[in-house]
């Protein structure tokens, strides 16, 4: 077999065989396939794309190029939730204490800010003292005793996918459905559970600008778990403005307490709620719609927020910060006000742009070297379909002396549109794919 | 800019400026852009292919990135011929004495032998003493005294043309219209020339398999010509046979001298007077069919004999090749015979095939570093059309001890097909293109 022919196979249309799939990834992987036969393999891909077998294949090799985690000491059905990542997105901070609440075990690798969207694991650190890297071993003790751990991803999972996604992302191969959604299941496999609840992000935000898009590279990760015999099951979710009302670290821990104090913006909750059931479902613990219930359950009777106490406490973070949020979190005083500059009604919000403002005040990185400020961020008043009046705040900026504020509220006028028609409010769960 | 812009643009099939072509490929040439990026790059053109101003800039880029040949020196209009490469082409032999004896000037600078297919170069040094490496001082004079003269490529003709084809050929991207053109053309515009007859070959012996894509891929060279101000026209040729009677180096010449003397095959003759008289037709010597006449007197006349004698004898060459070809040149007299083993009608030949059974015998290189052998080739006896009974000879094998016998033997009897219904003979010309 030669690099040339794979390439030339797969230009022309060709189905690939699993021996050709596994020696492409392995060879990149080895060294032996030089980066500029890879990049042309993958532009192949990209006009050619891969078929549902091809898929299953490709995700398969980049999973076993690295370790494979074994969550056998963990007692029950272990279920993952996967966001592809949005701008306000802290669901995984309500979703885990409201599932574990329920005796299913969440066992959570996570990730840091990448690019305008925020991660797990920059958020639990802004809790003072949160421990986000333990042993494998006490890993797993506390999600048997706990039901619930979650901490940064340390295992060598999927190296073949880190190192093709870094050629993609300087040779305009990105954005193909098949490489996307073998990239996040490759991860996931390697990540052991087995299920998992996708939480698809649409919109101005998201990487999957539209619904048509989005549902198709759903159902392409549904597949591919199908494939490897795990059940999956997808919930498009709108990103054409920011999730709930905050975007920064400890500002999303805040939200995060307070809904599950039974506070906050209501879609949040409800797409909250929603991860939550089918999660509970995909475990065992009954029908979509009674898994539903018991979520709300656990929310309005306090059982998930005792739960988030108990796993803050387990992983030595200060489990005031449930009593008094406000006081333990660092959160900056120093407020900046992006304001309306005429009537009307809010009619688009370029998400992207708000979370790269965000990142302006010091809450993501704008370079990969950048240190995280916990205690910035953005705090959204006005939403799609809101009525307003020049001169109302629509964003309340919390800065501090290093947050490039000219940037970010440059980037927040650029983001928000107003009209003079009125807009519908936008719903938050768009569709399902299972 | 950005090289990942480019290659976007291109993907997305935008259109590219000058300043983005010319900032990959000098960027490419200049180390600046790796090669991970300039191949999926050239995958991505591959699909989204290179519009007629795109093609022009794309091969002036080329062009300009080595030696620009300056043949004011040589006194008229300086017409280049140029072959995509066949199997027994060794038309340049024949036509450049014709168009010389009829005072056009013919500054011709040709290749070695490529892959399944034969060089002028190696051809002409088969003729004992011949001189294939003069200095640019001495080819202008020869040019100037005698209008004839070749010489290998010595000049640093299109060296990015070089190092891109490389990267193609390495990543399956060498079948692309916009490519194989701007390539061709690139080398041809910095030789000097100010018009071009195209030899385009079409069938199983050529690059190109099928008449549409010869005529896009002529249209295109035609094109290019004309954005630079220089004129063109291609003649479309059949290679789904070889080409007159024999391949292989010290043959070829002998029948280039046996066409000169207006003996040997009819075709072939065809294609030299045509392909003759379209250079003299764009040197401005008069209407295309006058200029046939006028080639085909220099032929009868014995004119054209004359100029060839007077080349080989400039160029240090053994003159009494022309009375004596059989004596002076390298002839194997070892022969090994491939016969028919059925009665019936030459149906096809698969050309591509006989070029490299010629190279197993060693008249060619299979590997880059074999040195050739110009003593050893094939005549062809039967063409397609003929009638063969079981035992006539189709082909003789002049071989030396070197010669992989089994080999090229194995490659004819594949590349030959006898069918019981009747098939009519080739055309030569196939169409124009101007």
């Amino acid at each position: 077999m030669r690099p040339y022919d794979v390439i030339l196979k797969k230009r022309n249309g060709g189905k690939l065989t699993k021996e050709e799939i596994e020696y492409m990834i392995m060879g990149y992987v080895n060294g032996e396939i030089p980066d500029y036969q890879m990049s042309a393999f993958l532009m192949a891909i990209y006009f050619r794309h891969l078929d549902k077998d091809e898929r299953a294949i490709f995700t398969e090799i980049m999973a076993k190029s690295g370790d494979m985690l074994d969550l056998s000491p963990i007692k029950g059905v272990k279920v993952d939730k996967h966001s592809t990542g949005g701008v306000g997105d802290k669901t995984t901070l309500v979703v885990a204490p409201i599932v574990a609440s329920l005796g299913i075990p969440v066992a959570k690798m996570s990730g840091r800010a990448l690019g305008h969207t925020g991660g797990t694991i920059d958020k639990l650190e802004s809790i003072p003292g949160f421990k986000t890297s333990l042993s494998l071993e006490k890993f797993f003790e506390n999600v048997n005793k706990y039901k619930i751990a979650v901490v940064g991803q340390t295992a060598n999972l999927a190296p073949a996918d880190k190192k093709i996604y870094a050629l993609r992302d300087a040779t305009a191969t990105v954005d193909e459905i098949s490489l996307i959604a073998s990239s996040i299941m490759s991860k996931k496999l390697a990540g052991g559970a087995d299920a998992f609840v996708l939480d698809v992000k649409v919109g101005s935000g998201a990487f999957m600008k539209d619904i048509s898009s989005a549902k198709e590279l759903a159902s392409a990760m549904v597949e591919i778990a199908k494939s490897h015999n795990k059940t999956a099951v997808a919930v498009l979710t709108n990103m054409d403005e920011p999730l709930g009302t905050f975007a920064g670290n400890s500002l999303e821990v805040l939200e995060a307490i307070n809904t599950l104090k039974g506070q906050g913006d209501e879609k949040f909750r409800t797409l909250c709620l929603t991860l939550s059931a089918w999660m509970c479902h995909l475990a065992g613990l009954g029908s979509y719609e009674k898994c539903f219930e018991l979520s709300k359950e656990a929310l309005d009777t306090g059982k998930a927020l005792e739960k988030f106490r108990e796993f803050v406490k387990a992983q030595e973070g200060n489990e005031m910060v449930v009593e008094s949020p406000e006081k333990i979190l660092p959160i900056s005083n120093k407020i900046v006000e992006f304001k309306a500059s005429e009537d009307g009604y809010i009619s688009s919000i370029d998400t992207e742009k708000v979370g790269i403002a965000c990142n302006y005040l010091g809450a993501g990185r704008v370079k990969k070297e950048d240190n995280i400020d916990h205690s910035v961020g953005l705090e959204f008043l006005k939403k799609i379909g809101d009525k307003v009046k020049n001169g109302d705040t629509l964003v309340r900026l919390y800065v501090s002396e290093k947050s490039n504020i000219d940037e970010a509220m440059n980037l927040l006028k650029q983001a928000y549109n107003i009209s003079s028609t009125k807009t519908n409010p936008l719903e938050i769960i768009l569709d399902i794919v299972k």
